[in-house]
């Protein structure tokens, strides 16, 4: 049986200090019509959202993706989010969640509906795909160049950089030719040639015994998963340090995984063709903690 | 009384050749929800339009319109759009428009709904605002950095450089900072220099008796009532030629316009406080022939 849940929210203004918002809820069939023709996400990709794991009905982080979510909202100059509400609203949708199994829980809130209110926000959730295979056997990678050079997001704010906004379609346009190139995903370098990170992942590689992501100077997402990754990392005794990272010195790298809310530690058997070793264990241990309940 | 219409189509295959597809359109009132919470045009502005204008219940420049959303499909890797059909739903469309006055029709397909139908497409249209005051008095612009190099579009195709996909936030987010900064619209240079477009309209220069605007060299996207006005300007014995625009050389234009399909020209009063001299008499003979039924 699939699960599958979706929640209309009438947003609450930030300084709305009610402690019961389910008034503002209304949960949807997903299969039906919700949204207006008129809704600005889907006529401009103008909004944000966050992806949430649910693993054995628990969203995982909520917190880490609640600032996030208003984080974007700040870049994008949309109202800020009444986060009591947000979480009011993942812990409803997550008691809907099956008790075993993964899942994702999707917020979306939209600059609104043309000629209507505005914002508009809702959630979506649903049984996570079948992951298995990336977790276990990983995934090849071809860089892409983002175009952009690295100094565009200190530049040149209304590039949204550093935003998880819903204008995703060059994410996804870059994962199609990531695969018709015979890769599994792709990895977004800047025109100056440092590596940023994947269209729907952060990056982690490792060099001996230290940990190493791309540094958060705006250009990229703030991942939440590599976050509460290199605090384990820490606890664990080892070294995790944000760096730039030019392209040429991915050629060094001992191992690289992709994290993510949902897909989790994806190992990294190749890049642009050159193998990465794959190790097994050390993922197996990173999907184990990622799947234990966080908060 | 306000004209808004809005209607779902089921998108035939490119090539069915039926010549009534009225049973694939069901009109829908565009106050009521008909998309699923599942649009991935909602999630990840995954999919593309167009903006048609309507005078006096005439949609303009139809083909050329249908033929751009051919041109955005295959950058896209969309299924290819069945322009018979989608003629067909722009006629019907305008159908319903009133027979005086200035309207807008929205062209939307969409890659799909998650777990569900895929492509997606449905036309919605509404009165236009009134650009009176853009079109005499003219809009004062700032100079925005796109943060791509000139060389971008053709180096990274996945950018989607030259589609009209429905991820505007960035596009968006360009006019809110041109407002913050007191003019009314922005205009994108690349990061090396180079006049490209406004975030949903095209940029045409006077230079002496010659008519120039940036080269369709696939980092901005062709414009449809450009392309339209440049067709009437040789008509009438003017120069009107593509060229590589210097950011330096707006300081030597002797006047500028922002054309858009349904803002149609709006004669440019500055650029970066620059100010231009607004030709009140051309401005208003472009709006004529703009205004007038084109195919």
């Amino acid at each position: 049986m699939t699960w599958r849940y979706a929640l209309m929210m009438v947003p609450a203004a930030a300084d709305d200090a009610r402690t019961d918002f389910a008034e503002t809820f209304t949960a949807v069939d997903p299969a039906f019509p919700a949204l207006s023709v008129g809704e600005l996400s889907t006529q401009r990709g103008d909004g944000i959202f966050e992806s949430i794991g649910v693993v054995d009905g628990h969203a995982q982080e909520a917190e880490a993706h609640l600032d996030r979510l208003a984080h974007s909202a700040r870049l994008c100059d949309l109202p800020a989010p009444n986060l009591a509400q947000w979480r009011e609203a993942v812990l409803q949708t997550a008691a809907h969640a099956p008790q075993r199994g993964e899942g994702v829980i999707k917020l979306i809130l939209s600059r609104g509906v043309e000629h209507g209110p505005t914002p508009t926000a809702w959630l979506t959730a649903a049984d996570a795909p079948d992951f298995t295979a990336p977790r276990e056997n990983g995934v090849r990678l071809v860089t892409l160049d983002r175009g952009l050079d690295s100094g565009a997001a200190a530049r040149a704010p209304w590039l949204l950089l550093g935003a998880k906004t819903l204008s995703y379609a060059v994410n996804m346009a870059a994962i199609r030719e990531a695969k018709r190139r015979g890769a599994d995903d792709a990895l977004f370098v800047s025109s100056d040639g440092i590596v940023l990170e994947a269209p729907t992942a952060s990056l982690i590689l490792r060099f001996g015994d230290r940990f190493v992501t791309p540094a958060h100077d705006g250009g990229i997402l703030p991942g939440t998963t590599q976050l509460s990754l290199f605090e384990h990392l820490e606890v664990l005794g080892h070294q995790a340090t944000y760096e730039t990272i030019p392209h040429a010195r991915l050629a060094a790298a001992d191992a690289a995984w992709l994290v993510s809310s949902v897909r989790l530690a994806a190992p990294v058997s190749a890049i642009d063709g050159m193998p990465l070793s794959v190790d097994r264990e050390l993922s197996a241990s990173f999907n184990r903690y990622l799947l234990s309940p966080r908060d």
